[in-house]
């Protein structure tokens, strides 16, 4: 196998850092060719060292000097997008989160590469702009969410033409036990007790109001082309089996196995190869014993349902949305909301945004801005 | 899509009727061009009259004038071989029991036909020639049995090099909740009452002593070349997920269904196309609420081991005990063997049986008789 040069965006976040740790696996599969974050510039550094990636970028300009030293002698001081799309690059991994990859993910699309995605506000926000540069360009969206690369395998070797429906599963996240009553007390931390996934603390809290099954099903649309009366839900609390797609015969296929986002980083990373790995916890369906599935209640989740009409609407609605969510996550994470408020927030950032439907990146972008502020306004008034 | 010409093996058979059902929902897919059966005349009479095929066949020559008459005046009375191997013919439904499909799976595999194999004991007797035959005429092994369709599906779009494990999954069949003193007694009534699947008798009887499961893992070494050492049992009593494969990068892949041997047949009589089907249970997983998985009890089933212990031999040790087991599971059915005798008798069969290494049919089908005759003093001093 021809070794890939990878470039990464948010190395040092959560799927960043896992990234790296299948690197280090994969051995001579992979060179990383770049590295960019955004304030954590210790980190940062570290990787510098270890990697020696001939690009290298830090949101904190200051420390441009101690990072290219730290990447070696010919290391170049490149940004998100000039990494992106630099002629040596072979595939990008998106790690970013919000509207950070945006234009760098859109630039890699337009330049032909491979882009492994685990943003996933990158498609919520932009989902039209991502698909039609990936058409114009060339590139090819690699899915890295555990869901969406668990569709993409069941979909090896078949037609999308064979698509009856979607099943995303959900665990049902952090709060899938709570009483009413409990819910409108919980807390940052427990917030981020995810029951089953190691993850960021914006996604972790996404998924205890499960906006963030909502935005998985936008990310579907775009990444698959399934219409959204395709896509549906089902509760299952082990996240074992990672999603299922039903053909049109009847049969139903599934991916599974342990919560480990660096499996389907690895996917990404090697495919069309499958690379053996001797990591993470062996498969073994005989101890896991029982596997839970249930319907969604949209009455316990209702950023749930605000996600899906947000995307049905199309158009600037979903980045409005998505925008606003980061202000809420961040708030509620400061302290400065409760979780219940923040599908109240958001319903309201649905009814009063002017959305356009027909969505160029300024649009995209206007609103986003809009929404953040609108949500900051919201909780100064709530507070 | 081209029209496909099918000609079945056994049409009277569960598989048979199963398969015309499909035939019927698949409009002009396919056409039924041969239909053969053993005995039931009335029965294949009836189908000739509706399906109006080419050739036709029973295993009662006196027949023969008026099953041409039902199936039109250009009808001809052809062997199984003959029809199988015919220049017309583009498929072969094998849902013949026992030896019977052998020497027309292999001539329809040399003459480079596709060929759905449901007939298990064809693969567990002579799956070395079987897979020789194919590979020499060009001819395309079609699994049908739900386990090896689900492993067949999840290998869609994969390499073969890329699987670290199959994992069978298994009902555990009518006697799964019985006690050691219940077993002893049962009869052969229970014994037909399979918990999820409607199949034919022998096969019945055959997953009630897990003896099946033992045949699928030496069909699964023919069919997709894995060596047993990698095709591994888990018991799931709710038949929903038909099998799973285990790549090396650790991704594990699925197929799923409510149990309904019309999807297998589907997706065989139409590979590598899928074809819409508004037929059977809809699949709903939120319903069906729980699956569950436990290790093999190979104390409990001491048949698992014995069919396990065969296809490890190799040579003609699977046809011998493939033979013998016809005739145990007769004479089960006829009252003349307890069903806890079944094993005893087939691990004599093992232990006395001089198997050839190197097989040929003339071989096979010399351990075959061998056994039978074995299995038939066997009860005979029993009783």
């Amino acid at each position: 196998m021809k070794t890939k040069r990878l470039v990464i965006l948010g190395s040092t976040g959560s799927i960043g850092r896992q990234t790296l740790d299948v690197v280090r696996e994969l051995g001579d599969r992979i060179q990383v060719l770049g590295l960019t974050a955004g304030r954590n510039v210790s980190a940062l550094e570290e990787q510098a060292r270890e990697f020696k990636p001939r690009f290298v970028w830090s949101q904190n300009d200051e420390a441009q000097a101690a990072l290219k030293s730290a990447a070696g002698a010919r290391a170049r001081w490149l940004s998100l997008e000039e990494q992106a799309a630099h002629p040596d690059t072979d595939i990008v991994l998106v790690g970013t989160v919000g509207r950070a990859g945006l234009s760098a993910t859109l630039a890699a699309l337009e330049a032909g590469k491979a882009v492994a995605i685990a943003n996933k506000e990158v498609l919520v926000m932009a989902g039209a702009l991502v698909t039609q540069a990936a058409a114009r360009g060339g590139g090819q969206l690699l899915p890295v969410d555990s869901e969406h690369s668990a569709i993409w395998q069941c979909l090896w070797g078949e037609k999308r033409s064979a698509i009856a429906r979607v099943l995303l599963t959900a665990s049902g996240g952090a709060f899938r036990d709570y009483t009413p009553e409990q819910l409108a007390a919980v807390t940052p931390e427990q917030a981020l007790r995810h029951p089953t996934w190691q993850m960021g603390r914006k996604i972790t809290v996404d998924c205890a109001s499960l906006l963030n099954k909502g935005f998985e099903v936008i990310e579907t649309r775009w990444l698959f082309n399934v219409p959204f009366e395709r896509i549906e839900i089902v509760m299952h609390r082990e996240s074992i089996i990672h999603s299922l797609v039903e053909f049109v015969d009847g049969s139903v296929k599934a991916q599974l196995g342990e919560p480990d986002m660096r499996l389907p980083i690895r996917v990404a990373l090697c495919y069309p190869q499958r690379a053996p790995s001797e990591s993470g916890t062996p498969f073994d369906l005989a101890r896991i014993g029982e596997l839970h599935f249930a319907p969604p209640d949209f009455q316990r989740y209702p950023a749930l349902s605000l996600a899906l009409e947000a995307g049905r609407k199309g158009g600037t609605y979903p980045a409005a949305l998505a925008a606003a969510d980061e202000v809420a996550v961040a708030q509620f994470l400061a302290g400065h909301l409760r979780f219940i408020d923040i599908p109240n927030l958001l319903e309201d950032v649905l009814s009063k945004h002017a959305g356009a439907a027909d969505t160029e990146l300024e649009e995209v972008l206007a609103a986003d801005s809009w929404a953040r502020d609108f949500a900051e306004d919201w909780v100064r008034a709530k507070v």
